[in-house]
């Protein structure tokens, strides 16, 4: 447990690469899951909080296109926590990937507003 | 409830999708996560199971390279489940996925041996 | 002959196949054909009839921007034709595709208006 | 007819474009066709010779790898013939692709061999 | 010296393969520098010209779209001068690529006109 | 000029961004650099080096491939300095990217050895 947050502050780079990895692969989701449309995205935040035996992972992507960007938001979350997995898993695979979900959702297709998601996610390591 | 198994069935094209972008996204793994290596995979397979109120997905990946293919089955789950999410969103957002994580794994990097992965995937529908 | 019909039938997942694949390659046009202007697609449509020793592709991709998708017509209906060549080679390369074309397009560079493409296809077995 | 060939001398560039789109495809043949294995291609040529109303296209694709690579030759003759149409669109959608098929192959599965393939490709232009 | 000048008229393919490399490497920026927004271009132009022991690349990118595109412009005059460096290592190691800059630039977010951009680049072969 | 080393250390996440944007496209050298070949990187190294006016950037790639690698230690370096231009123009377009070329060189094509390259870049704020 404890060795989970000391390892992620010495793994400050892990966070870095999984924020970068999860920015590209928003940018890339219509190319991954075949019925999104294109749309350019004008921001992708990804967060992190440290939980006792846990990473949260929050993703707010916005646009000015005229449809939502819930999955760009969770094709960040989920590549973010693929990478630190991916990191992670020299320690051990005893992690698991759990709670994808929508948090929020503002704008959308009728108002060409602005459309913010955000994304749970908890990553065991015992 | 049982709205989500005959809609599965309708919806016989969201497994079929699901499973394309799977395999497509299991051979771009290294380009979206950025540590992984560029890995020749020789076989992925992607299978669906129904239970009451979710979807379980199973990846298993094969190669005969010399180091593990566990990201590439997390990445075609993963991106299976979000497949199916996309599809099936105009039914409402009251969706999560949950609990990825690797079943079994066999070789690996000093037996160039046959990798193999599965995955264990719930996407709820009240 | 008959085999193509009955076998297309039962290889519902190579249609399947075909259309996904047309779909994504219809969205990477600009990174494939290297003159043409990347255009954030609004629908790709993806048909297919069988004749007695064919099969027709007819694909019509619509866009909101300012130039034509013709290209994004040819290129996904002819993604298709290969997709569908793949899936059939194990039973002998005895086939071509031939007679790529378009059919109508309505709308374009002045009005921008909804852009319509379609594609004749046929594929010779026997 | 005649403006054909002057213009396709003059349009160099186009013949120059397109072979180098086919390499290019070539080498993503596996992002694009999802049943395709990721195959390392060690050499594609592309050529192009002009008969009167038309332009033939001729891909050899080679590898060392244990799998053929036709669909490769295919990719990179189709695309080929996708950027002649692109490049020459502006004088008129009188044009079509056809007859795309496979004209020899050498070695294979079997032998790890050098794998060749050939394909014969018209665009006709009134 | 004078051999790279004669060098660079028989290479003209260099050329070509240099400008094709460029413009899609433009239209990928948003993909390769992570921060990049995704902007759909306009127009792409590379020019080459020849100095006693250097060949100078010059990009120019246009957008209608709201934000600068000098990432694009400096992406794709590296990537023209990386294909040149690619297709004349044959002859040596003897290069280097230096002075990669701005020259000018007009428009951008205030005015949503159109961004032009080149950029300066010597390659000596001793 | 004290500003750019502080400035670096501040901006720690450029280094990482740029890093990872590096190896990624290192990955990528063959879909961006026409003739290169797709080879399997065994391991990408990039590393920084503050000097007065100026960030130097080392790449290093390895392969156990039968082909050089030194387009892809060449990308890697560029892009990183791509990234790092493109996270500093907001302090002024006062930078120029120079002297991008090979130190060294090990292995290669006769003996399927280890590759290894470097890459000296220079990047000045005034």
């Amino acid at each position: 447990m404890k060795a989970l947050k000391e390892n992620s502050i010495k793994k400050g780079d892990a966070l870095s690469t999984a924020r970068i990895a999860a920015i590209l692969s928003a940018k890339k989701t219509s190319y991954l899951i075949p019925l999104c449309h294109q749309i350019p995205l004008s921001n992708v935040q990804v967060k992190f909080f440290f939980e006792e035996n846990a990473v949260l992972i929050f993703s707010r992507v916005k646009t000015n296109w005229l449809t939502g960007v819930e999955m760009e938001a969770l094709m960040s979350s989920t590549i973010a926590a693929l990478v630190i997995y991916d990191m992670c898993k020299a320690l051990g695979h005893d992690m698991k990937i759990c709670d994808t979900k929508l948090i929020g959702k503002f704008g959308g297709k009728n108002d060409h507003g602005i459309v913010e998601f955000e994304k749970l996610h908890y990553k065991n390591l015992l």
